[in-house]
């Protein structure tokens, strides 16, 4: 049975239900109101990282807990040319979810969030989404009518805007979203709803010669067009699941690249390993995420030999962000955090160890 | 129907029967003797490169013909800073195709070669082999019985090869064979038959800021382990196809990728532009190869915008190489020449433009 791309992922990845389409929509008209308490906040935090920067500092937004001195020596040790644990450059290679680790993952995934807009900007081209489910009903805000499509509901609207168009379509669609959509409770661009403690992070392991690559869940296409301008990850380093892309001649007599409404690859739980040994070829030497999802990432990392570093984002600040683990729907953390602490694993608690958690705006 | 990995490639790409499998066998056993004039002829050549070299030329195995003069002003215009041609880069993306364009691929793909060589090696470990074709007849040199088992049996050598076993298990194969194996006419390690020309294009490239890409119907897992050292190209870019690998806990407790006998992507023909798009997600303005199965590659890339280059090797040497092209059942070179000619793209004529073939002993 040939599956919608992208929208495997999420289902799977989450037991992700349609009713969350409801409350998102629901939370969207209500918009800023109610979190300027961790607007302020966020300034604040912004205002003690640019004082730290100016001191050399490379993670000025983490506070000084254990989790950055951890990431500090394992760098130190890793690049010190002649010390025990030294790694060559060309092997220094560092996978990040994105998810929830290096962006915000709430109240949906972001990818949903552009899913359920690109439906209401491509109604106009497609009259018969005015009396075919679950297209009227999400039209219509009828989120009773949109949880009664169920999963196959959500496949049509993932196919709808994932598929049936060319690769370069579907990156300027991706891009016009990212330019005008905003995030329902922080009222701010979603590519500016990334974690500045990570964008130092991946700064910092970049200046040590590092290569940062992302091993997401989320579509490949999905993720390239904005990666290299928000994290300075090229398209080459980016990860991801993909649907079947078909090569064919296009109507101006121009080769093209369509994207077929098949799943060929899901990058998440032991996918992970398998696309990290897929596209990178390698195996990295330190691994970052946050859910269940990125568990055999980690496993597979560590049981190289040599120092590794595996490290986990634990979602523990409703005010600034948000808080979850094991009972939540998206980026669920449970397994992953148990063998985290048998283990000894890096967990990050977002409340305790960082200073800022979004970029000012 | 699940097909053995990279099997379906070799088997797709030329057309190649077993039949071939006996003159490799063959010639084998022949060995070193025929071609001491060729090898004369490359040393000649090597002298005349360090000459060159020496005064700075970047390309000083390449005879000063048109097509070095388009190389080097292709890469002058798109390196020109405010230039009109100008590229940035990040965007500077050259793909290569592998087998002919930058190593040998007479008399046999140097895959199928190892291949072979594995059913011997492997042969202590399978005594079933004895008496079960096609090894039986591989192993007694019976070449009629190798080919009484067609297609069929060329796939169950490639499964027996390349499936069943870790993917570290199988890139120790391979760097264990390149140490030992040598090539049937010129009794040289496969590796060392690359083609001196194109390493000094490659780092020319990257001396100009090109990133540079395999491309290639190989397999994947075959090329990574020998290229970074031969070609400097890392792991992470290179491009093949590739077979099913399954994520699981071996037997030691600990995570392995393994190598299933099911094809996962064929990257040859249409199917490069799909591999570029996959695993670069951005389109080469370089792209090289020597086949048909790289047509549509160099179609995808000339079909960008702005300054593009597409070339293609023609074997045409029969003393230093190899001469072959529309008749051949390996690097068949037919509607890509009339297009390369139609379409003024640059044909490198390897008997014309290039000095040296190899590197020095």
């Amino acid at each position: 049975m040939p599956l919608f791309r992208d929208g495997k992922r999420i289902l799977r990845r989450s037991g992700y239900v349609v009713a969350t389409l409801a409350r998102q929509l629901a939370v969207k008209s209500r918009l800023v109101a109610v979190f300027t308490g961790a607007v302020l906040g966020l300034i604040a935090g912004a205002g003690s990282l640019s004082q730290a920067s100016a001191q050399g500092d490379p993670l000025p937004s983490w506070n000084d807990t254990a989790a950055k001195r951890t990431i500090i020596e394992f760098v130190d040790r890793t690049t010190t040319s002649g010390g025990p644990d030294f790694v060559p450059p060309a092997e220094r290679i560092a996978t990040f979810d994105n998810d929830g680790t290096l962006w915000c993952e709430q109240p949906v995934y972001f990818q949903l969030a552009f899913a359920i807009d690109q439906v209401k900007a491509l109604a106009p081209k497609h009259p018969e989404w005015k009396t075919q489910q679950p297209f009227k009903a999400l039209l219509e805000k009828d989120m009773k009518g949109v949880g009664a499509a169920g999963k196959t509901g959500l496949l049509q609207i993932m196919a709808a805007t994932h598929t049936g168009m060319t690769t370069d379509e579907f990156s300027r669609s991706v891009r016009d979203w990212l330019a005008t959509a905003k995030h329902p409770r922080f009222n701010r661009p979603f590519d500016s709803l990334v974690y500045q403690p990570m964008l130092e992070l991946l700064a910092y392991l970049r200046a040590n010669g590092f290569k940062t690559f992302i091993v997401s869940g989320g579509g490949i296409e999905f993720m390239r067009p904005w990666m290299e301008k928000t994290y300075g990850i090229p398209p080459e380093q980016v990860v991801g699941s993909s649907g079947v892309v078909k090569f064919q001649t296009g109507a101006d007599g121009k080769p093209e690249l369509i994207k077929l409404a098949k799943m060929e690859f899901v990058d998440d739980g032991p996918g992970k390993p398998v696309g990290i040994n897929r596209f990178i070829g390698r195996r990295p030497i330190l691994a970052f995420g946050n859910s269940d999802g990125d568990l055999q990432m980690l496993q597979w990392t560590v049981a190289g030999r040599g120092a590794r570093l595996a490290a986990l984002l634990h979602h523990t600040d409703a005010e600034r962000e948000y808080a979850y683990d094991r009972q939540s729907k998206i980026g669920k953390l449970d397994k992953a955090l148990d063998e985290a602490t048998a283990r000894g694993w890096t967990v990050v608690d977002m409340k305790r160890d960082w200073k800022a958690v979004f970029p000012e705006k």
